[in-house]
């Protein structure tokens, strides 16, 4: 027997939500990314709507801002519970109510305690809800949000780069380029996706990276990731990734603290959700061993060193069966014309946990 | 224009006589694989024929026999130049003429000096002969045969298996299992190609193999290649690799040496042909700085140990700039039900070069 919780037009404006919540331009962070669309009683759309980033319109209001007076009996379709919550914005839950919405369709349900209530005050005014419509597709549109709001820290993604015998360097400090260039190009994809790049001071002395978005198909990017270092060594202000001159609109700041956990309640605490751990070895390490990674990104390159930096440093593990074994959820080969195809693996790791 | 150097029929028919050349059960050493197939003034196929291994009648005399007085005024289509040297058998392109076969079209000319000069007899004879057709096909049909013709030392396939961080074992020696089981199936269908599996003592001691091809198909596997082990340390006679109860029918060899080039050399007077380099990382070093690995299969495992035994020992290098690169033929994901992918790459080394 056929599911009849959703009618066939909610499912489509289910789908449809979704994709105005992934508009191009619409920024990942600080808040969820949401679409809405209103159905009419023959399922026809009366309106849409999506959100724009914080301090813009949220979906649902901006889809009831498009409808006016053609809101009232609809069927608002939404892809994160509407909110109960006034912020920089009035609360949806009862901007629907008072619009005369008579029923509301949402994937996911808001994960936020700040925010959560909305069904209540829905049904309360007579409203009728259901949850759950294409809820892991929304949750995976949000995927950073939602883990940093129900972790109470940032999502941490740790990439690193090395040959097919474990080097990030060679034995004198070199490094350009161990990844092929399509693999650096999907690393600057990937930096895009988050809003904190992080380093430990001794990348910033060794490497001087900028921590820049940059050979990305939108290029100038427009939302450049905060560029943070963590340690507590003192460093040079002239090093690249303090010069405005090549910040591209970043900022930077300066973690004074050796402590991953620290350093992740200092970037939560200024809204940031999805960091992307770009350190060297020993950095990886720290977070590896305190559990807060939280996806791993590992681009293999065909190439022998011998010697040199190990791509990771010491794990405190001793025997094979206690070896990291995150599961891995994607396997690519990155080729680009006239070098050597590099292999990128994504993994979670089994023992990433909260704050 | 079309290429009227060779017919449709006898593009068809070495297509056959390449197929006839790896017919199963077909040993891959230490003869050539070869096929041939005779046809008449109509194209159409008289005889077919192929070789079945040391000791047994040549591809072409083995048409020949099939077809009787029929051979007379045929094409043969042959995948290897006939050849014009007295073995265990009479050489092929004088009975050939005898049997009054008035063209010839091979794919590779002979490379082996003992055996050429098949062309100049045919010729001679007034037969017509024409080489080159499907020439590199052919070539990969016998590629360890013609190595170590052309190179006077066996083919080395070095494989490895290796952690993502580049470790072959974990700090205390551990090693069971780097790579997951497909992987490990892989391998023993890649020793199944090779005529001599080669460890150093250091392997023999530590992880005790028995260096048998197991767990393939066709189970227990006809031709078990050589057990060779290298060093000049004395082993104990108890280890696996010398234990005939453990052996499946396979030789074993211990070779006295710590030179990768005199080792090669001594395998190469046992009529071997294709290494398989399964030690250590010392090992694989040394065959790697001494440009003698002519191809690397490496098993990428998605495990973290942070420690342990590093996958490739000291290779000299001590900047970028100099890593080797070996070239990628081949990329894939090994998956099995319950367990990670491991990614195999095969790939050639720039650097490989002749006894």
């Amino acid at each position: 027997m056929a599911d009849t919780t959703f009618t066939d037009a909610e499912r489509r404006a289910m789908s449809t939500a979704l994709a105005l919540a992934t508009m191009p331009g619409v920024p990942l962070g600080p808040n969820p990314r949401v679409g809405c669309v209103l159905l009419d009683d023959d399922g026809a759309i009366v309106a849409e709507g999506h959100h724009r980033g914080a301090g813009t319109a949220h979906a649902e209001a901006d889809a009831l801002a498009r409808a006016g007076d053609q809101a009232r009996g609809t069927t608002a379709v939404v892809t994160l519970e509407p909110c109960n919550h006034t912020g920089r914005t009035g609360p949806c839950a009862q901007a629907l109510v008072d619009a005369g919405v008579r029923r509301v369709v949402f994937a996911q349900p808001d994960p936020n305690p700040l925010a959560t209530g909305g069904t209540e005050t829905l049904r309360a005014a007579g409203v009728e809800v259901v949850g759950g419509l294409l809820h892991d597709e929304a949750r995976a549109v949000n995927r950073a949000w939602t883990f940093a709001v129900e972790h109470g820290r940032p999502f941490v993604t740790w990439k690193f780069a090395t040959t097919l015998d474990g080097r990030s360097a060679a034995a004198d400090g070199t490094s350009r380029w161990v990844s092929g260039a399509a693999a650096r190009r999907d690393t600057h994809r990937l930096r895009a996706e988050c809003d904190v790049m992080l380093v430990g001071t001794n990348t910033v002395e060794v490497d001087d990276p900028a921590l820049t978005v940059r050979d990305i198909d939108d290029e100038p990017f427009p939302h450049q990731p905060l560029r943070a270092v963590m340690g507590e060594r003192d460093l040079d202000p002239g090093r690249r990734i303090f010069d405005p001159a090549l910040s591209l609109g970043a900022e930077s700041v300066h973690l004074r603290t050796r402590d991953p956990r620290a350093a992740l309640a200092e970037l939560f605490a200024r809204g940031r959700q999805h960091v992307f751990l770009e350190g060297g070895p020993t950095l990886a390490a720290a977070f590896l061993t305190a559990g807060l990674v939280d996806e791993v990104v590992a681009y293999v390159s065909p190439m022998l060193l011998g010697a040199g930096q190990a791509a990771v440093a010491d794990l405190g593990i001793t025997t094979i069966a206690d070896a990291l074994r995150p599961t891995v959820t994607d396997v690519t080969v990155l080729d680009a014309p006239g070098e050597p195809p590099n292999v990128r693996l994504t993994m979670t790791p089994t023992t990433s946990k909260g704050a």
